[in-house]
């Protein structure tokens, strides 16, 4: 006997969110999308409501970090566009990201009056939605919408960048087939012989090589390969740096780690290895200006095997259509397993032996609270940086086996921090996160603070409050870098959760990390109040190349 | 002798702003416009920083509407886009809005590497805002740059449409003409015969009309005729409704008022007497959904005539190449003096007769709180009302002569009244913004109450609390329409000014109103508890309509 089949494209596609691997969904609602929520809020997703769109995304690009795919819903216009940036983001640091937005009712398309939410061009949204996702759609037919659908999805979780899918108001109950079994091709094909010959080619100038190292990017993290590589760099014995993105991509604690390699980044010691290094084999790194400023090495093709997601670029020349696991996976095969090559470096592991000892009336600063804090995060974090100096000293700090670390190292939103603790706690539950954001930053996004306390989660906060956007006195100073004094650590009470607490010295750190502990389940807001100018040499370094230009 | 030219491509575009009759430029500085934030904080503008480009956009937004027009000032990409939804809700609205944008050094435009706040692809910004901009500009050639920046002004300041202009980090600093005297021309010319033709066949059928009224939209205060449009008003004696987005383009004391004409609204009285008008002269009307929305008139061309800014419809046909001014002082000249027509109903301002007397113990209802904020407001105000049911009671109050009323009805942003508090306070600095805000939207922007602060502004907050998206509950509900729940009245000491109370009766009501009126220098946040099903009789209308599609 058939199965009655009461499958609306509003149940297909829920379910398909579901299959993809999504758990919590979030959004805002609104009135183009009130029936999807419902549809939402039915299904076996998690309906997290975010204090505004923006703040949604940021969510879910951080989610997709840590689980592999999200979502994002919300209503068209107002929504659609307020959530755009979140979106770019993703698409530039290659997250699978699926944004569904609702839509005008298929009926109203072709009404000769205006549209609330909208400027009265019913493509508007889409149009734009095309330029920053990897696949889009409007449904506007139930018969075609699950193959439609299946493929958005599809082609969001094979190049692991955002998608679109925009669902008008009157197609969200109208029947359609039952979502069967979702099995997604992420498969990216890649060509045989060319990978024959970049792979041969590849061998014979490592082989030759007298210094070569490896440098891991966030390619790797993305497309889940770190296994893979893994293995090639143990193969190798080469010494390997990450890249600012890459961080935390391979444990720390390999022995072969030589540090973060990057512009702007203090890590002295993987620089001078890499600059001195006769073939440098980048593996899924993104080449931007952030990870490059100021470093010569990667400005010399001569000496670079670059390989990435579809493409492998030795020297000069270029091999279309290789997919960097397949790449990886023949290099091992045919590369000679080597003895790890001694650098006449420390390990960085090193800065965990420097001992920190709290000078209780000493004024904190920046330099002794990271020193601090190395010696303060444990295996069971995530550790989460803002745009700004927060981004070169969580870079600079070491990290242990199972610490995770986001950072959006690329397009760099500022304000992206709060909003990505919220994701990131709800896609990995069993990690706490660590959050740095400054006080620039944290003013843009500060409601999702809220939404932290009414999902009962737990991260530790610290907000860097040294007065204005530190990051852009160092280029240009002048009072537009002011901000308005906060009393932010009586936010925790405006919300109606967690603790806040302000803290000058390092006695007064103590005591704050100590309450951090012992309140486990609760959100942690500590103020920590630094000088103006207080700030990383990687910020210094920027300023200074910055006011050259 | 001839005088040193110091001028640049920065400098030229400051002064023109000026020269436009710009006198803050909102925005948030990051590093792709940092040298031109340097210009901009040398020049007689005044620069106000905000928390985030979103709420910078919707301060800009009021402050067009104020001022006639306004500038907001964003670095590239995670600025540029995150600004994206306030610029497509002034282009929705016919606000004259300057964008200026930093963006990537023209000398990097063609390198390999990727640039930060990118997605890689450099006309990305320009291709998006190009879609809701009347014009739009990247300036890559100090010759032409002081051409294309006066253009583009131009336009915008022609069509009261937003503008997009990009300056690339490098061109800031380059030699350039100096800036003369700037006269923008902003007449959009009329064709004579049409003109002709089109006001005889109008004034034919208004004559032979027996209940002619006049409906008055916000085009008519976009292009600053409301003194030409109330001559025709004057002369022709025709009762006249205004539509949600022109409430106060005429003031409504005037005695040929008759009331607010929209969808959802409750002037009753207004909707007897359109709806059984044989003839409605629509002047500088945009035909929302919302303003349409449930009612029988507006959807019988053969009893309209309708003249917009740049054509005029009779019937089912259109004129083209006409522009409403032209068209108003035509058929002033054509159409016989009339005495004003009596109607059946009562003058609106019939409201401010009936007598509130606050009874102290009593809990504070959402009918009863508006009663007694009708007889609150006095000439020296501006309302201020957000999306959702605070649109609806704010349309409804009675507002005397001077009373300015800002409601983006048309394109609604939830979240958009507190920063449009900030834009429209330094446009008009002689009025007292009172701003009606759900808890919802208060959520999304709430950090721009800071910048409020920061400016020494006084505006009234009367933050809606009924516990959730009211808006959304009567159509459709569910638990994604709830809201965390803050302690609203703690944020002024949070943000270190003005001071905040809840309010749950109507004696407590008194006392908060008193404060006000006392503290005449300070922001006064005042949280209005009310229950969660307590909304307007427009907002319970839209629900039921909403449900039953």
């Amino acid at each position: 006997m058939a199965k009655a089949n009461n499958a609306t494209v509003g149940t297909y596609l829920a379910k398909r969110l579901e299959q993809a691997g999504i758990r919590h969904i979030f959004g805002v609602p609104g009135d183009y999308v009130l029936d999807f929520f419902d549809i939402l809020e039915k299904s076996n997703l998690n309906v997290i409501c975010n204090c505004n769109e923006l703040n949604a995304g940021y969510a879910a690009d951080a989610y997709a970090r840590l689980n592999g795919v999200s979502g994002v819903c919300v209503t068209y216009g107002v929504g659609g566009l307020s959530l755009l940036n979140a979106v770019a983001g993703a698409f530039a640091e290659r997250l699978p990201l699926i944004v569904i937005s609702g839509g005008p009712n298929i009926s109203e398309r072709s009404h000769h009056h205006l549209l609330h939410h909208t400027i009265g061009d019913m493509n508007l949204q889409y149009n734009i939605y095309e330029k920053i996702t990897v696949a889009s759609v409007i449904l506007t037919n139930p018969r075609q919408a699950p193959r439609q659908i299946d493929e958005t999805i599809e082609a969001c979780l094979r190049f692991k960048r955002p998608a679109y899918i925009e669902i008008p108001t009157d197609i969200v109950s109208m029947p359609c087939q039952e979502p069967g079994p979702f099995v997604a091709d992420t498969d990216i094909p890649s060509d045989k012989e060319a990978i024959d010959e970049a792979v041969s080619e590849a061998v014979e100038l490592l082989e030759a090589a007298k210094d070569p190292v490896i440098l891991v990017g966030i390619e790797a993290h993305r497309f889940r390969i770190q296994n893979e590589l893994q293995d090639l760099v143990d193969h190798s014995g080469y010494p390997f740096a990450s890249t600012l993105l890459g961080k935390t991509v391979i444990p720390e604690e390999h022995p072969q780690f030589i540090g973060v390699y990057g512009g702007y980044s203090s890590w002295e010691d993987a620089h001078k290895v890499i600059e001195k290094s006769d073939m440098i084999l980048c593996l899924g790194t993104l080449m931007t200006d952030i990870e490059v400023g100021g470093v010569n090495a990667l400005f010399d093709p001569s000496r670079m095997i670059i390989a990435n997601s579809d493409k492998v670029r030795i020297k000069n020349h270029v091999y279309n259509q290789i997919c960097l696991i397949d790449f990886i996976i023949a290099l091992k095969d045919r590369l000679k397993k080597g003895e790890a090559i001694k650098v006449d470096v420390p390990h960085p592991s090193i800065a965990l032996k420097e001992r920190y000892t709290p000078v209780p009336e000493q004024k904190i600063t920046l330099k002794r609270f990271y020193h601090r804090i190395n010696n303060f995060i444990d295996s069971g974090t995530v550790l989460i940086a803002d745009a700004g100096d927060s981004t070169f000293n969580v870079a600079n700090l070491f990290c242990r086996k199972g610490v995770q670390c986001i950072i959006q190292a690329f397009y760099l939103s500022i304000g992206y921090s709060i909003p990505a603790t919220l994701g990131a706690k709800l896609a990995e539950p069993g990690l706490r996160p660590i959050t740095f954001v400054g006080d620039g930053a944290f003013q843009m996004t500060v409601q999702e603070v809220s939404t932290l306390v009414r999902e009962n989660l737990n991260p530790i906060i610290f907000l860097m409050n040294n007065d204005g956007y530190t990051i852009e006195r160092v280029m240009q100073d002048g009072a537009f870098n002011d901000l308005h004094m906060w009393k932010y650590s009586e936010l925790p009470s405006v919300f109606n959760g967690g603790w806040g607490c302000a803290v000058k010295t390092e006695g007064e750190l103590e005591v704050a990390l100590q309450k951090a502990l012992e309140h486990n389940n609760e959100l942690a807001l500590i103020e920590i109040q630094i000088d103006r100018w207080d700030c990383s040499d990687s910020l210094r370094e920027l300023g200074a190349i910055y006011k050259q230009k």
